[in-house]
């Protein structure tokens, strides 16, 4: 990565140091169980990969964009929208933990219990401090653009992305809440629409829209960048998926038996319920102990009925169109290059 | 209420149902699921009081504001505002109903249960269904700000505006969590804060200086007009804790019972934690089953002990506080009338 990135990297992480030690301390001010639920949401937002902010500065550069300091803004604008969705996320898929530790609803929970509330009243307060900081975090990114001093043109170009960026997650979400136990298994495209709306267009396609616009660069380059990016989220989540189910848990850190037992109607498995393989696959599932054999049965069920297969090839298909909009378009060089690396990223981590 | 002001209740009312028209098509563009979510939004905030965008338009007219347009969008976004928290509200305080039928998540967690969910599961259903459209309340705030062609400076005053108004309701929101079940009393002036955090900023203060900053007033107006609402709001809100235990049910149409049985530390209950009937009172509360006569003896001792007593007498002064910033100001003939009036209404509540 270039240096002029790296630095632009730094200010980034300027920028949330600053609006945390505001915010931290706007909120002392009203109460010290407020200061603690900030401090808790900074502690949070720390130890991220940065991967949105940094497809938002790789792509302002790359179009040579240079007032850092508004693109930061919108960068760890992005950053905190990405934390407000997890934290929800994590409430609605009942996870309490998060990068190898308690997650804010964790934490909060872990605190009640040592203060003696019953276990199901110390999980409602986790999930009562979620609420609460997911909605903080949320509209802390509309502060955080209305702080980067941009033209008002472009704030509001930027608050509409974020307005996108926001009611697509949701809709993704609600999808996938809905598609969690449904009476029936939603259709293939359905299932491709919830993985779209969910991740890419928060994740990818809106940071690099924001990216190309900041720098200055038309709707048509913006629109294009932005359905590469769009691509390649997708593609990222199918094969996030699979990981899910097929990867090794030394190297992604997730329990593969997890996602099964989950039982979510992920694309994989929507596909595997058109095959003949179907009522199988659910009586493993649907066993009261799932154990590690009971997995490494549905995975053959799943290859052998051809869901992995499908959705390889699902990936595949998207990473091909994003590497052609690329090839095919008039980018700069040193952004095409860096673009098809964060492709080839995405592809790798199949194998 | 002016002629003038009814018909500008009418333009809030058309910025709502348009902006719902323009969601609801959105987001059915993106799944079934999703437009029904939003149908349920706007079930939801139809019905209201309108009590916050009336006070914007009230306060907007009173100073000679006229261009009604920009004014009904910032009020409608304070009416969103309101439905994004009472939406997560309700999750924190286990309620799945409201004005008299199932709120959102009590719709959702219906459903499930009809669709062969297990109870818990339901429940959960309904809890996220609520944390995805409360997201998506607090967000469409923001776009409604956005949408109202107002001058930039305004616009970001506005949308601070809105922050300011979210970050207090956050903090009161955290406060009243912790204070719920606290291992000792939290002190009578956080109780006091806590009660002017999350309802009076958002509901009273924060609405009436949009009114008077749209208008055209100075910063000094509306600070005044601020100062004005955020008294009303703490009175409004003591005495809307007082009707939750000596209110006449028939009248409020709320359980005077269910709000003892929460336990909460209202400054009431602060208050009389603080004398010698506290044990007994205590006592009562932990009853396993807290029937009427439990409940008719609990206000008894918080009578004697003073505590009704202390929380009118703040109620009062607050009241008086307010009355006296407008008795000695130079606002609007008309204007001070009204707020006069909406202070008796407080008051009136009161007996």
């Amino acid at each position: 990565m270039p240096a002029t990135t790296i630095a632009a990297m730094d200010q980034v992480e300027m920028v949330l140091d600053g609006f945390f030690e505001t915010s931290c301390a706007r909120a002392s001010g009203m109460g010290r169980q407020y200061g603690q639920l900030w401090e808790t949401l900074k502690r949070n937002t720390q130890g991220g990969k940065r991967f949105r902010p940094r497809l938002v500065m790789t792509v302002f550069a790359g179009l040579g964009g240079t007032d850092t300091y508004q693109a930061a803004h919108v960068a760890a604008a992005f950053e905190m929208l990405h934390t407000a969705l997890i934290i929800h996320d994590d409430v609605i898929d009942h996870d309490t933990r998060r990068r190898g530790a308690p997650n804010l609803a964790g934490i909060y929970q872990h605190h009640a219990r040592r203060s003696g509330l019953e276990p199901a009243e110390a999980a409602h307060r986790g999930t009562s401090a979620a609420i609460v900081a997911g909605g903080l975090a949320l509209t802390s990114t509309f502060r955080l653009i209305t702080g980067a001093q941009l033209p008002a043109d472009l704030q509001n170009r930027m608050l509409n992305l974020l307005d996108e960026a926001v009611f697509a997650s949701a809709g993704g979400e609600i999808l996938d809440v809905e598609f969690s136990a449904p009476s029936a298994a939603p259709a293939l495209s359905d299932v491709m629409d919830m993985c779209r709306l969910k991740t890419a267009v928060y994740s990818f396609e809106a940071p690099m829209r924001a990216g190309a616009l900041l720098a200055g660069a038309g709707e048509d380059t913006a629109e294009l960048v932005g359905n590469v990016g769009r691509l390649t989220g997708t593609a990222y989540q199918l094969i996030d998926d699979l990981l899910g189910i097929f990867g090794n848990e030394a190297v992604t850190g997730k329990s593969t038996v997890s996602d099964l037992v989950e039982g979510k109607y992920t694309l994989l498995m929507s596909y595997a319920s058109t095959t003949g393989n179907w009522s199988e696959i659910r009586q493993l599932l649907d066993q009261p102990v799932f154990s590690a054999s009971h997995a490494g049965a549905v995975r053959m069920l799943l290859e052998s009925c051809g869901a992995r297969g499908y959705v390889e090839a699902q990936a595949g298909r998207c990473t091909r169109d994003a590497l052609e909009l690329l090839e095919t378009s008039a980018l700069p060089e040193f952004l095409t290059a860096e673009l098809s690396s964060l492709l080839d990223h995405a592809v790798v981590r199949s194998s």
